[in-house]
């Protein structure tokens, strides 16, 4: 279980399979993101029928509300929210820390304050493992401190931490779990620091865990430290396992990872857009509640196979969103996503065909993205 | 256009096809309430899907947002919304009404102010037709005023009103509609009063509309009342045009008011109950987000059909209202419509088998109905 096979490259991109207990996935792959337990506003027909093959989901909130123990006892996260294709969890680490005020680091692990009910909770790795072995997830993560990547002693502090709390996952996973069930992945830090990141991904390949992720990122610097922090860190990882980019997933930076190297993204933007009335498309966004939509018999965009783009107009969008109808939030998700998991197929196919230097550069002429998608945090 | 053939009958209930230039309707049929051009958190493929065959929609809402004058220029009302089935829109009159001290009437019509901006606005019977005509409907409804059913000096008094506007109405559609295109019903008003009701009746009995409705109930009568009101009525009206009863769609509702001769229903109640957490099913109200079904891990209803009671838990339903996601308002609207529209199948076979007596009884024992279903009123 597990193996990792990659079958063409171009450049650094690359095709690849992994096997998982609910199936094979093909990378480069998109995550949608399901922080409780489900994709906000999209039920999973409709995540298989978009194209969808992998979906994440968190610890902390899903550990708060309803509680990991619970899940478990109805026979774990897939069966719960009725996705029976290949999962990730979070390690909850990026949570806790997102937490500010309400929680406190050492060494050995974090306190916090929920932000539900104000109640306190203690996460260490060996909890993380612990409750990710309850959902039961096919990818869990390790335990990792998520710092702002610009402060050098602070990033150094976390990377250490990181890596002390990435063996006591190890071996908590060894202890407690099944690793023929659920693979381990690494996250490396470092946040835009070379020799710090050079460290962390040397120290988390010596572990020899099935996968690894590159964390710190999209929180904070700029979209150009993101990419020269890639560029960097990028040779430095393992080649023979998935490379996970996390919290990303605006068109331009999935084909930017893609280009390096990322075989895996998440992030919660095209759900979180769609709740804002925003949608993605191939020539950047469209804020779908202005005026100059309310008389558009058009499409939100031609050709896109989505729900929505097949039988609504963007008048009616732009009608349901004034008027704050749940619909509305349920067609921009469905398009939004679907234009995630088409990109996604189109770079496989085209890193498969020889063609996606040509691919991403063509994207990349029409896109006009925008700027405030570095800043962007998950949720 | 709109021919009504009445096939089987037993007792008072009765199966027909009405056909509209959206299809021929299979009677009795229960009509979801579309208010803002959108059935509430449901796409219009999942209202074919659980078995809706007509909806309705709100003339008072779409003239103040979108606009009936916009959605006339983007194709009419089933082109903007996405149903391609037979569609009702009702007249504007009732959610006037209720705007209290925000409307003014007079003999010739209603001046009110917007709910959404206070503007100043006045419908009259023509205009209510004028505005049906943009929106397209195959069944239309002439302007009423519908008062407090149980004072009878007002009730007099809006049931001669609503004489005089369904004369306007019919003579407004004469001039400026399509009788082929759409179908006037007429309304029938006189509260809980007996002779009030028969003089209604009677006046647009002669009329010799396509379809008539019973107006002013459920609107703050006793389920007893309202029963009484049927019952006295429904002998006064025409057998050959199909019977609609409006703003009525409790489960013991539709199976009393089809034993009585209803062909036609509407009601909110099924997805306002489902953002509300509240299921329907055929022992009556569950409150999905109580903590008596925290860990339950079976579907919502054994046996229903609906997408949500065949792939997740009560326990998963619990914990989307807790966390208030709108897959939860969702997943309880797909399984109240399908619920409803699953009994009306039900009672149209059980009229053609011969079995409607025993099929209502049955269910009526099985149900608890809850007191609280006869005051809830219509959007």
């Amino acid at each position: 279980m597990f193996e990792f096979a990659v079958h063409s490259t171009q450049g650094n991109a690359r095709t690849g399979t992994l096997q998982t207990p609910h199936g094979a996935l093909q990378t480069p792959v998109f995550a949608p993101v399901g922080t409780q337990a489900t994709v906000k506003a999209v039920a999973p027909r409709e995540l298989h029928e978009l194209g969808a093959t992998l979906v994440l989901s968190n610890t902390y909130h899903l550990y708060l509300r309803p509680g990991d123990a619970l899940i478990a006892q109805l026979g774990g996260l897939h069966r719960f929210m009725g996705w029976d294709g290949p999962m990730l969890t979070d390690s909850g680490g990026f949570q806790v820390f997102s937490l500010g005020d309400l929680r406190k680091i050492d060494d050995d692990g974090v306190t916090f304050r929920s932000h539900l009910d104000g109640s306190t909770h203690r996460f260490t790795p060996e909890k993380s493992i612990q409750i990710q072995h309850n959902l039961g997830a096919d990818i869990i993560m390790a335990f990792d401190e998520c710092p702002p990547p610009l402060d050098r002693a602070t990033v150094e502090r976390a990377t250490r931490r990181t890596h002390d709390w990435a063996l006591r996952c190890r071996d908590e996973q060894a202890r407690s779990g099944d690793m023929a069930r659920q693979a381990l992945f690494g996250i490396v830090q470092g946040g835009v620091f070379p020799d710090l990141r050079a460290q962390s991904a040397a120290f988390l390949t010596d572990l020899d865990l099935p996968g690894y992720a590159i964390g710190g990122l999209a929180v904070g610097e700029t979209k150009a430290q993101m990419l020269t922090t890639l560029d960097q860190v990028m040779p430095l990882m393992p080649t023979d396992k998935p490379r996970y980019l996390m919290g990303v997933g605006s068109p331009e930076d999935l084909i930017n990872g893609v280009a390096r190297g990322i075989d895996i993204f998440d992030c919660v933007l095209p759900t979180r857009l769609a709740r804002h009335g925003a949608a993605l498309t191939r020539r950047g966004r469209l804020n779908m509640g202005t005026l100059a939509y309310a008389t558009d018999s058009a499409p939100l965009e031609a050709g896109c196979p989505c729900y929505g783009c097949t039988h609504f107009s963007r008048a009616y969008l732009r009608h349901l969103l004034k008027a704050s109808e749940i619909l509305g939030y349920q067609l921009l998700s469905l398009h939004n996503l679907t234009l995630l998991t088409t990109l996604m197929r189109e770079m496989r196919a085209a890193i498969m065909d020889g063609t996606f230097a040509a691919y991403a550069a063509d994207f990349l002429m029409f896109y006009r993205a925008s700027t405030k998608e570095a800043e962007s945090p998950p949720a």
